[in-house]
This record gives structure tokens, sequence and C-alpha cells, in this order.
């Protein structure tokens, strides 16, 4: 089996024995739980898709190991085809969840390393290219969703690793023997991590010598022992212990995210993948960064669904011919399709790695993703705008369904006397859940925030130019020497 | 008694009988009810404040009528200084409060009727004012909330109030007594509904003489037959109801809009205030919208608490000495001073109405009111980029207090080691409540569509303009004639 | 005389003996010159105004000192009042001419001085209010237009006055005498300098006393011996050389700029205001800069001659009903009415110093002229959408009066039939000059920098905000402490 | 010779007999008039690029009529490759130029023609595809410059073209011979019409049958009798008059845009590539367009230069190093990647059409032109704000050259002691350029409204999207059917 169907990959995760809390509890079962739950369902669908005909070229691909079809997101790119493909990929997928599908950093951890381990081999002598193909024929073979774990929780931000009051505060070797190593630390904002079925780990900043036993990277299995979850609330995360579907807005999928402990965890030598060699910390998050700064191409997905359901609800309004409203939903695809030229662009101009693999363009992607920290805030108000009031007076879905007030709901929530006045609350509660609830924390704050906040951007970008070019250009222009 | 206090205000609502229906039943008792007390508090807030000596000259003004110190809540301005207070107020209060207090809607409904009910008096020979007088003596008198409920249902609209295929879509008179009139209909989006005394209802839209059964404006104490109050729900809403504070984010303060359905209500006449005088509808409208869209000066106020939110997090952070972020404080400040700006020049170049009183500029009320639906989401923005990822990522505070996990938040999340991990939790929640959560409601969907959408703004912009002077401006320098 | 006609003042300005260079020759008559002559005619504006009775509330007040109607222009601010008409003159003047009206600068450091010079005193126990009082008493009798020069070159802008390689680059003393000082260096920048009967020089930075030498403020005729100007040269000035007016644009005012050269220029005693009394230069900055970043109101007058002209070719372009034109003109009007809240609201908002002169807000000062480094960008861009390109391919006047052309001209740029097509092009004209040509030196570039560039307001912002207050808001409302 | 040398292109324009005006006079030699020679060599520059080994990938392409070499300019794009190439060309050139180089609407014409007679053939058995075949192989021979015309001067904008008052309003048929057809009207805003050898002319809108004298598309020699060309003025045009060349800013190329008049002009038959086929207007309009917006890659090139003055400027005023500074130039340089992302996804999500021509996105392209509508507005905003004020205040070369005021220029226009004043003042004065002077011509103005302005991509946006498929995944997420 190389590629799961979405119903193989929920009963695999039954299979773990992942040590979950959430409001102070522990989670017996995550696949199960009403919370987390959606949220596999969102992973879920990057295999179901998987299987449908119209989405093979997409969403699946032909391993250079094994020369087998797998599911593209475990998958090495092997031409700026792949590249291109994978931010049609996360589209797709971002329009079909309408949130965060969780499984990109894992298969960006998979490129990042392919290059890396690579380079680091060239340098050292050492084997760790050879350990990474093992493990990464493995994760192609078992369809493997994978966490790739970078964010420490960084404790006092003026201070390097080493310096830090708390030395946990940076995830760390705390001991070396035979078979392997132990390590300590944590992983926070890790996106979809309970449903993964792997963790790989990286260091999250560039280091120096004296970081030296923080620059390490491995992978373990979700489940190892002395890893503990702590599921993150959300927006509006209980509305999925309510009884109805509707309020949820978004009936179907979600995301989460944890903390990830590692409590003196072992790690077998077959899967370190980097060890002290500090120099190649900062590579290391770099290629990783702008890889996942590309995979930020999901959120033009989630901005189609939003864009929809601005279409939808200004229809159902009774607004859809009014000028300014026409022009605010060309103003919403503009800036959707802005982005996606850029998660577009940096494919089309990305190249190839010493190791074979292919990467994007570093610049145009830190440029791609600092455009995600901007536009979904604009099309979430332009789309607060033409949804109008109601979004946030709403009565709740018990309201419309209990005698004492249904026929009220009725009678005066209904707008155009064609469409029934529950469709009109239904998406009205998929905008809010999309610009305030549970979706705007992957749709806003994860877009401000993931793979890098806007500033992390700057600097890349800073260091990605060529001025020098550009102030040639100038003085020959004007006459300077 | 001219001034309630905070505690008498509470006790008055325990007198009134409303009838209240929140997700699917009956609200026994409001002012007592989790999710509705809060809002109810920031009501008290606009008592209290006026008893503080500090906010005297902000909060109190002396009735032109009784000669006697009220809330400044329910008085009628008697000048530009009175304008330019009701801004300040309006700031004090949305920084005391980080959400909306109500009240002002009752504030501007009585000034606009002062004006109007004068003029139609004037056109028609009728006693609207006179009865409207004795009204707000009483008003002052017991220091009523009121609610001033404008925005009907509307039904479809492409169609005018007569043409709806529910006639009731926009709210109006079904019959006409000796003592008085029947009406039918609803008002939505109804901030503060249930902590009011009374209701005060108004047209929504200019109308035309087809539309008389609609011109109708009255008063009603809000608990009176046939009034039902159906309240509407928020995102994050049932955090109120959990067992800790520190998720709400703002653990004092909440807001609250419902659907108000009026059941074949009567209306005495003497609290009839226009009755099918249907020209004087816009003018109504357009009035009560200017005092209301100056009302936006609160949200200057709660972006005070964002702006102060923000600043917090960042120094618990340990990023405060950056300069991006100290560029970004700035900006969020500048965007909000601007807004004060606004509201302050509206109120500046105020004027007095043939009644006596001072209306604020039409123009600047809407252009600031305009900028109101704009700049909240950029500070907003601003807000979630200082503030960090960990801001929808955070444990719940349950995983806080609970023995498995308290060690792990308490480690991991710390930053600043002089700073306790709970304080900024708390900080955290409190700038996701504002940009996410309840409180975000209002500073957001609010913003937008409170006092009218933004387009309602760009058309009394337009029309409030002078073009011909600027035009003869242009064509005189170019050489035009 | 107390109030000069625009005539009277052009034949002032005749008598004065200036030394001018422009393209490197000397000017023999500035007043005669077709290049200064239009900025000249603007700065006759402030005078002629002034005599119009539906003027005279904003262009005159009642001097405090000798009870007699004078020009608003020398007036120290008594009032609030004459705060907020401060700022409507400036749109009124900005709107007549269409450009940079050059007279505010010495208003300003005017009323700078009244409140420094007192506040000096009060420290020193010195007589420089006497002399400045006498000095004022002097200006509003002879009804001076004076440059307020502050901007020094500042050379190596990383290093302070004393450091300077050159020590010239910021303006000093350079010799005491019995009678007077002597003093060097430059003012670069100077608006309306060759059309000003007086220069009142002040320090442009604040100072430490190994800087005491540069502290110095005074006064003195325009040309006084050792003055000299080199004028600035403006994207299209040389249009001013050609035979017809149209391709001018604005036929009527322009502005300039020029560069002062004091060159070992001795200044009597009676005319100094500061002698190195280094601690009260950054006082004096301020409070200039404040007053002068609200005189920017004058750009919201210009800004309605460009809504104006837009007004003006989208009519004459048959595209005046298009939604989206109106749309533009629409967003115009609200940038630019937000630009006059913040004129108006500054001064609304201002107090009393100890002199009894009224100051502005210095917040909101800065926040207006913030917006003002941003907003008239905008409208340009806005401006230039509605025009069309036309507005940059238009061939020259000549070719409209050429036999060879005209014909072709006349046919090919008519658009609506009922408007002349010289109408058009005069208005197309009109748009240059205020997007590229002389005037959008003022209204983009000066915008920008006048009264210090957009980080120099940030600066003040940040240290003009109570961020204390805000902090205590936000933490009360989560709940620390 | 399949490609000309710099100096051959120079020399063939010497053999046309163009019938030029400007300032209302005839042009003798277009070559050599000092205002139009600039654009003839920012023309030559594709010449002169072309034979350079370090451009041939991007410059050169093979013919795939004669499989020769050939300047990319006359070649059909035959590949993804080469539509990506085509951008590449247009910010290489740019840069290289700093100013419009006009050669692009040929090749957008070229290939447009290449689609669209390729379509009319299929469905009528016309031959207009061989003509063009011919036309093109000829073209490709020799090398030619081409003006590809489109924009009609179109009247009033409320009729359609035979509803003109003035039929010629829009060019059209006006007889047919036997060996040709006979054609009037104009074209408006010809970049570069005088440095061509050839007009392409084509419809400038869709049209309905009682248009189809107006459907027609043929190329003609720029000199065919009847045909005449005036000359738009552009801001600071005459200063290539000037002694100097500082004060041009960019000291060696420039633009130019005319108005192309067609006074009963004989069109042969072999050169006449569309005859009143009136529903192929509309297509080939679009897919012109469409190609022609993806050239606004130019202004990315364009927009590398600004940067490099930028910051060349900022390390000249020693103030490269402020914070403040570095982020608006990481902010430039981000919004002109932005738009390299648009021109790049356009060209790599292009398509091959039945005639074997690939084409670009129209979606993306329109997407890319509309941002060019914006980032270079506020690029030069940023560029003003980083230069100071003394861009727009500085006196001529003349002053410097001058031994009355050289020495004072020299003193006080100094900044870094390492820099000369010269150099300070030249990249000064090309910002000018760019900003205010002749380039913002092409940077800002024909950014806004060369191929068609924003409303005109915004109409496209709005029919180039599936709205469907949004409101799908929308509706099936929040639970409708």
């Amino acid at each position: 089996m190389t590629m799961m169907t979405a119903e193989q990959y929920e009963e695999s995760l039954r299979h773990l024995n992942l040590k979950i809390y959430m409001f102070g509890r522990r989670v017996e079962s995550a696949v199960d739980d009403p919370i987390i739950r959606p949220s596999m369902k969102a992973v879920a669908e990057t295999y179901a898709l998987a299987h449908r005909p119209e989405y093979e070229d997409i969403m699946t691909a032909t391993s250079h190991i094994s020369g087998k079809k797998i599911n593209r997101f475990t998958h090495i790119h092997q031409s700026i085809d792949d590249l291109v493909k994978k931010s049609k990929m996360g589209r797709l997928l971002g329009r079909s969840t309408g949130c965060c599908f969780q499984r990109c950093v894992g298969m960006d951890a998979l490129n990042a390393l392919s290059i890396v381990t690579f380079n680091i081999d060239k340098k050292y002598g050492t084997d760790y290219y050879k350990r990474f193909q093992a493990y990464l024929e493995h994760a192609q073979e078992k369809d493997w969703t994978i966490d790739g774990a970078m964010t420490d929780p960084k404790g006092d931000r003026r201070l390097p690793p080493h310096k830090q009051p708390d030395p946990d505060h940076f995830l760390r070797v705390v001991e070396e023997r035979k078979d392997g190593i132990v390590v300590r630390g944590a992983k926070a904002h890790q996106t979809g991590a309970v449903n993964s079925h792997e963790v790989i780990v990286m260091p999250t900043i560039a280091m120096r010598e004296e970081d030296r036993d923080y620059a390490v990277s491995f992978a373990l299995p979700s489940d190892a022992e002395g890893i503990l979850y702590i599921i993150g609330r959300q927006s509006c995360d209980t509305r999925k212990l309510e009884k109805g579907l509707m309020d949820r807005g978004n009936l179907l999928f979600g995301g989460h995210e944890a903390l990830v402990v590692f409590d003196n965890v072992f790690v077998p030598w077959d899967r370190v993948f980097m060890y002290k060699e500090f120099e190649f910390a900062g590579q290391l998050v770099e290629i990783f960064a702008s890889y996942h700064r590309q995979s930020y191409a999901c959120k033009v997905g989630v901005g189609d669904v939003l864009i929809g359901a601005a279409q939808t609800i200004a229809e159902y309004n009774g607004a859809d011919k009014a000028s300014h409203i026409r022009d605010k939903i060309i103003e919403m695809n503009h800036l959707n399709e802005t982005l996606y030229c850029g998660c577009i662009a940096c494919a089309s101009e990305g190249h190839r790695e010493p190791s074979g693999t292919y990467a994007v363009n570093t610049l145009l992607a830190n440029v791609h993703k600092q455009n995600v920290t901007r536009f979904p805030y604009e099309l979430s108000r332009l789309a607060q705008d033409i949804a109008g009031g109601l979004m946030v007076t709403l009565p709740s879905e018990e309201d419309l369904r209990s005698p004492e007030t249904a026929q009220w709901i009725e009678k005066y929530y209904k707008a155009d006397p064609e469409v029934p006045t529950e469709h009109r609350m239904h998406v009205l509660r998929l905008i809010e859940n999309l610009t305030l609830g549970t979706a705007a924390v992957g749709y806003l704050t994860e877009s401000m925030h993931g793979a890098g906040s806007p500033q992390a951007q700057r600097i890349m970008i800073a260091r990605s130019l060529n001025m020098q070019e550009k102030q040639r250009a100038a003085k020959k222009l004007c006459g300077i020497e």
C-alpha cells in the first residue's frame, strides 16, 4: 500500500497511543473527540482527493525512489512542474476544506531535509542523507502524515538558546547514548500534531557554536515515549460540542494546533538527521521556511471559499447587483489571485539543489508569504462588509429550531423570498467561521505568523535581493561614474 | 433622583418583565444570565462613571429643561461644547469597558427627535415636540437607558416597504385606535436592547407616500405587552459559561444584540412622535444617523485598550524594543488618533438646529464613520502581528490549572522571566477577545455595519459635498471661462 | 495701514533689493520674473482675500496688541476659535490658489516665538519677549510676509551641529559684537523666501550645550546685507517661459522654494530672540513644527481643486455617471475630508500657553501631518485614474494653435460634443500640474517633507502618547493585578 | 540580416519619411530631435542587448518560421518558456533604460494576430493567417520595430462607433477598392510611434454588426501616405533642450507618445488581417490586451531603477542605516517583487492556442496589470519619502556650474563628506525624473492607463473567474443542499 484511503488513514490513527490533553484533561481518542475530529477529517481529505481521478495529476506523483505512484504530500520535488503542482494542490485543498489541512509541514520538512542532509554529508562525510532516504522510502510506502516541528517556545526573545534562563526553551540534546540520543524541550503551535503518524523535529533559528546542543534534527513516531500534546483552544471551539451543526459555519472540517512536549525522549541514531552541525541549522530553517511560505498557497483556496460565501450571501440578501457589491467581489478576487501569482511564481522560478531536489525561489516565496500576512485580513473585511451586520447578531440554530422562536426567525430573517431562511443563516455562519471563528485562526492569525512572522519575511527579502544590480542601473542612467 | 448609581440601575432592571429568548429558551433573569450580565455591567459603567468627580465634566450635563445635573446620556446637546464632550465620553467609556456600552443609541434617538418633532410641528401644527419634551423630562428624571431602534429586517432589499412580500418586514401601523395605535414588525441588531428601560422606534429609510403606514416613531417601555427579544449569538459567547474567567479575555464587560419583535403592540398617543408624516422619515434617519456615526467615538476608546494590550504583550514577549514593533505601535496610535480627529471635528463643526438642539456636521460625521469601517480592522491586524501566533494556539485556562498540564504551560509559555506566565496568557486572551472573540463583534463587524453600512456613508458623503465650489475653483485656475 | 492690498503688496516688494539667483544667473526683478511671479501672485491672494467681505471672519483678526483689524497671517492666536479659523484660512487659500501660498511659515514662526521667548525670559530673566512684542507690533502694522526659516542643510545626518566637518552646515553665530551678532550658514527649502519682507531664523533641532552657538533665533529684512537666494527648480518650471498659458495647467499661481545663504550677516540685538539658550531650541522646534503641521490644512484646499478638476474631466469625458468614477470621486472626497478633520481637531483641542498664545494639540497636529504625507498621493493616483491617459499624451497648446495641426487636435480630442476641446485640454493640464508638474512639488513632495518628514511626526506621535493609561485600561479588563 | 544592431536600427529610421509635428511645427528628423532622440535610444537598446551574449537567452529566440535566430520582439511565443522569457526581457529592459522602451506593443500585436487570424480563417475560410504569416516572416527578417495601434480617440464614451457624432472617432474603412481599402481615423497615445518601421492597426473594443466598418486590422509602413504624427508633451520634456544633462535625471533614455492620424490611407489587401468580421474584434482586443498587460513586466525593471536610486540617495544622505529607511526599502522591494510574481505567473500559467501560439493566462495577466496601476504610485511615494525634500528644491545644474553660485551649491548640498555633491544631485534628479518628470509619465500614468485603464482590468477579472466553483465549495462546507 503506497496510498491510503481516507478511511484507512482514520483507522491508522486509532492504532496510535498519543498522550493528548485538552481543557486540562486527557483525551482518550483524538479521532472521536468532537473538537479534534474535524481537523482529522481535513487531513483525511488529503488522502481522499488523491484517489479522485480528476485530481490525480495534482494530488499524486511518482516516487523518484520506488517509482510508485504516491501521494504528493510524501513526494520530493523533482522538477519545476512538481513545485507548481504543490501550489495548486494547496489551493485545491484549501478550497475543499475551508481550513488548514495540516499536512504540508511534513512535506516541507521532508523536502528541506532531502537538501540539507545531502549538504551536511558533503561537508562532513556523514551519512545523514542515506538515513534520510531510508526514512523517506518508508514514509512514502506508509503514506504518513508527518508533523514538521520547528517552532520552539523561545523564552526570552533577547537571548540565544544557550543563554536562556530555562535551557529547555529551545529543544536540545540532553544525553548521548550508544544507540541514540535523548532530547528535551517543546515545539509550539504544532499544526495538526495529533493527526500525524510521525513528527520531524528541526531547529528553529540559525545557530552558533555555543548553541550546538540545540542543532538537532530527527524523526519519531508521534506516540513515542515521552511526547505529550496539549491542544490550543480556538475562537468558537466549543461550538463543536453543541447539538446542531449550523453554528459551526464549516460543518465538515477544522484545524488544530498543539504544544508538543518532549520530556526526555529517546531517538535512535537511524532517525537522527542533524547532530550538532550548528552551521547547517540556519540553512535548514531557511529552506524549510521557503517551502513552507510557498505552502500558504492554501490560503488562496480558503479565500476561494470566502469569496464564494460572500457572493452567495450577496445573492441571498438581494444585493448582488449593486455596483459597490460587485466591485468588492472583484477586489476580493483580485487580492486572492495576486496571492495565487505569488505561490505560482516562486515555484515557477525554482531551481535544482545539489541533492536533486527542486527548491522554490527564496525571494518570491517570502514575498508571497508577506502578502499572505496582509490580504486575507482585507478579504475578511470585505466579506464582512458584503455579509451585513446579521453575521454577528444572528440568533443560534436552537432559536431556529425552538417552537417558541422559530416563527420569528423564519419570518424576519427571510430576505430573498426564493431563498430559505436557513440557507441564509448557513452562509452567514460560514463567513463568521472564516473571519471570527475557528477558521479565522487559520485564515488570519496563522496567515500572519505561520511559517514565520512578517518581520521574518522582511529580513529574508532584504537578504535575498541584489541591491547592487539595482544601484548600478540607477547610477548609470543618471550619470554617476 | 436624576442620576442613578450603577447599583440602582441594576436593581431597576430587575423590576422589568422582559420576554427574552436565547438558545431557543426563555431567559428568566437577564441581569443574572451569565452571557447577558457582562453587557449589563457595561451599561452600568455609564452610570458609575457619572458619579466619579474626575469625569463629572464629561459624563454629566445640566438639563435645559429642569436645570438639574443629569447623566449626559439623557442630555439634549445645547452647544458645540456638548457635542465635543459627547465624543470624549464615548472614548472614555470605550476605554473603560473595552466593548460596546450600548447606551448611545438612546441618546442619539432623543436628540434626533428633539429636532425632527419640532420640524414636523412647524409644518403641520402638530404637537409632537410638546409630547416629546414631556417624555424627555421623564427620561432625564428617571435616568433611563433607552434602546433607539431603527433597523428593520428589510426583507427583499430591492423593494420599498409597501411592496414587500411580507408587509411586516418593515415595522408599521396596523391599527389606529382612539387612544393610540397598534404596530407590528421587528427591529434587528438592537444593541443593548434587554438592558434598556425603554425603546424608541424610528423608521429606517426615507419614504414616499405609499409607505406612509411605515412612517412612524414612538416610545415604549421595554417590557410592553407584545414585545419580545431574541438574543443574537456572538463569537466565543459560551466562554462566559465556563468556570474560569481568563479565557473570556475581557473579564468584566461585553455587549449584546437582539432581534426585537413587535407583535401587535399598542402605543398610546402621548408616546407617538411621528405618524405617517412620511416626508420626515428621511430627515429623522439622516439626523439620527449622523449623531450615531459620531457615536463611533467609542471605538477610539476600544482602540486604546487594544493598543494598551499590544504594548503590554510586546513587553511580556521581550520584543517591545524591536524597531518594527515600535513602529507598529505608532501606526496603531496614528490610526486610532485619526479616528479621534473625525469624531472631534464633526462635533467642533456642529451647528444649531431650529429647535435649539446642536447637530453634528453631517459630512464629517459620515467621513468619521467611514474610517471606522476601515481602521479597526488594520489595528486588529497589527495587534495580531505584535501578539504573536500564541494568541490562537494558547491552551485553555483549565490546562493552566490542571495538575497534569500546569507544569508544561508554566514552563513553556514563560517568556520574560520577570512576567508571570499567567499575565502573558491574560493579555493574549484580551487581544483574542478584541480581534476574534465577543468584543470583535463590536470592534470590527459593528464598526462596519452599525449606524449604517459603509455604502450608506458614501452616499451621504456624496450628498453633503459642495462639488460646484470645487469645480469653480478648478476651472478658474486652469482658465475655463 | 495695517492691511495691505494685493497691489500694495506687489509694490512693496519692488522696494526690496534681494540678491536672487536662478539658472546660474542673477534675477533682476523677482516680481517680474515669469517663473517667480506666479508665486508672488499666490502670496498676493493672502492680501486680496482679506479685503473680501465674505472672507473677513476667516482672513482677518483683531490684534491683541493694537486692537486693530489685521490680516490673520500676522495674528497671534488668542483662542481656540482663532486656531480653527487658521485651519479654515489654509483650506480657503489652498482652494483659491491651487498651490502653496507660502505665508503660513511666518505666521507659525511668530506664534511659536510668542510662546518660547516668554518661556526663556521666565527662566533667565531675559527680555526676549519684549523685543519680540515690539517686532510683532511692527509686523502687524506693516502687514509683512515673513519667511520662517528653520531647515538647515544638516550635512552629515549622523553628526550633531558642532561635529559637522563643515561647521556652517547648521546656521550659527560666528561673532558677537556690542551692537549685535554675526551669523553664518544657510536655510534650505525656504518656501516663498523671495516674496517675503522679512526672514525669521530658528534652529532646526533640539540641541545640547556643545551646540550652543547654533541655538539662535532672530529676524532680519529679507534684503539684509549678506543674504542671498538660490531658487530651486521645479518639475515643468520652464513652461512659464513659454508663450501660451494653457500648458502651465494653473494659469495664475505657483510656488517656489529657495536656498537662503547667510554669508556673515549682522543682526542687531533688538532682533535677536534666542541666543545660546540651547535647551529652548527643541521647544521652539516642536512648537513651530506643531503649528506648521496644522498649516497643512492648505492641502485640503488644494485637494478641493484636484477633486473639482477630476469631476470636471469626468464630465468632459462623458464618464461621470459610471459607478466606478462616482465611487472614486467619493473616495477622493472622503480622504480629503479626513485630512480636514485632522486640522480642525488639532485646533479644536488646542490650549493656552503661559504667554497667552493658544497652541494646537501636539499629538493631533502630528497625526494630521502624517496623513498629509499619505493621502494626497492617493488622491493624485485617483485623479490620474479618472483623467485618463490623455493627461500625459496631450500635445502642446502650440499644436492646438498651429494651422498645420489645429484641425486634428480639435477633431480627435473632442469627447462630449457640448464641451470645447480646449476646455478638456485646460483641465487635463491642471491635473498634470497638480500631480506631476509645478504644483505637484507642493501637493506631493512638500506634503511629504514640509514641516518635517514623516518619521519626524512618528517620533512626536510616540512621545505625545499616554501609553500608561492605555495599558492600565487593558490590564484591568483582562485581570492583571 | 535577421537581427539589426542599435546602429543599424538608427540608420534604418533615417530612411523613413515620417510626417511628425511637435509644438505646432514639423519635425525634420525625429532621430536627431533632442526631445525625441532619447526615446529612439531606448528602442535601440532592444537591438543592442540582443547582441550581448549574457542576454542571448532572454533577448533572442529561434523563429518557428525561418528557424533563424531572431530578436525576441519579433517572435511568436512557442512555449510557456517563451512567455516567461518575455516577462524577464521586459524587466531587463525596464532596468536598463529606466523608461518605456516602446517595442512590446508590436510584439503583442503580432502574437495576438497570429491567434485571431487563424481563428477567423477557421470560421470563414478566409486567408488572413497566410497573409499574416508572410508579413511576419518579413517582420522577423527585417527585425522591425512595430507600433501596435489600438486606442481610438473614442469621442463620446457613451456611444458605440457607428453612433458617434463624428464617425471618424473610431478608425474605419471609408472605401473598398479592388486593390485594397481606404481607412480614416486616428489612434491616440501611440507609444514609440515615430520610432517604428511599421504600424499594425487593430480595433479598440468589441463590436456588433452595426459597427462592422470599424472592425478592421491591417499593417502599414509608418511613413505611408496620409499618416501623420503629433507628439504629446510630457512633464519636463523641454529639459532635453537645455544645455546640461543633469537636470534630465535620466541622461540616456526616454519615451514618447503620439497621436497618429490616418487621413484617408490606402491599405493593399495583402496587409489586411481583419475586414468587417466584427465578432472577432472583441477577441483580438482581449488577446492583445492580455499580452500587453503582461508586458507591464517592464515596470518591475523601472521599479528596480527607482529602488536602486532610493538606496543610493539614502546612502548619500547618510540615512541608509536608519531602521525606518531600511524598512521602506524593503517595502519597495516587496511591492516590486509582488508585481514580478504577477508577470511570471500569468506566463507560467499560459496555454497553447489552436494556431500554435502560446497565450498568457487572461485572469492573471489582468490581475498583474491591476497591481501595476497601484504599486508604482506607492513605490514613488516611498522613494520621495527616502529622497528628502531636496528632490524638489534643488537648484539647476546651471547653478552648480555658475561661478556666482557654485560655491554655495557645493558647500550646502554636501551631505556625506565622501560623496561629491554632484553625485547627490544626479540621483535626486533621477528620482524626480521617475516620480514627477518625463519617466513618471511612463512609470505612473502609463502604468495606470496603458493596456487599458484599471476598470477595464476589473471587468476582465470578473469575466475570467469561475465563481460557481467558489460558491459550490462554500455551500458544501456550510451545509447548503
